[in-house]
């Protein structure tokens, strides 16, 4: 198929939900958006570029944390409304809290609490401290 | 933490996406959301139940096809505004086109055309047409 980008039901805002996986473990590292441009942008330097809807601008992920996410894949759903890429994780930490993954809330069905199931490998005041 | 579905980031609709993977090889399968009552009978049953967008009404995935997802964990992330859940996939195929997983057209990052990259396992009237 191609100009299939035509065909994405983007949102009212112009966005897509994104799933970012790690390319060897299948491990959902991330969850986030991407508007046509930063689609663009991601697919032309094989490098996610998101959109960031707090700062209203396009984000290159890692820009500040250096924890940059390479594609190695690139999928799209039967809707043709939510992405899903896997990659390359600079550093192995995708999380601004330090962590690998940004789900680290468990969910425990018995007690419905939830507990931190993942450790934080590096602190997020040095990660981004170093950058600036 | 408890009381952590109060604290939830709903969306004005009072909706949550999910991820949905497979337990065991953790490919994700589909994409889909959840309001809180939802979410509530998911963890209650075990079972995913979703909030269906477009009939607007709960959707106990499988109802119709059989291929019911059982929860064998649950996991939300930093922000409070993304579910994942892995689960069991009765029969093996989440998707309503009768593929394993809704993620079936891959982006060629080169030629930049979509590919089809999941075999069909049952036809979708097959599926259907049985449960009726």
């Amino acid at each position: 198929m191609t100009n299939w980008m035509d065909k994405i039901k983007w949102t009212d805002d112009g966005l897509i939900p994104v799933i970012v996986q790690d390319y060897i473990s299948n491990k959902v590292l991330m969850f986030a958006w991407m508007n046509r441009q930063s689609l663009e942008t991601s697919i032309e330097q094989k490098k996610a570029v998101y959109w960031s809807r707090s700062r209203k601008k396009l984000w290159v992920k890692g820009e500040s944390s250096g924890h940059f996410q390479y594609i190695q894949d690139m999928v799209i759903d039967c809707d043709l409304d939510v992405l899903m890429i896997k990659v390359k994780q600079e550093g192995g930490i995708s999380c601004h809290t330090g962590r690998q993954s940004c789900f680290y809330y468990k969910v425990n069905m018995d007690t419905k609490n939830l507990e931190d199931c993942e450790e934080v490998i590096k602190n997020p005041k040095e990660i981004y401290e170093n950058k600036k």
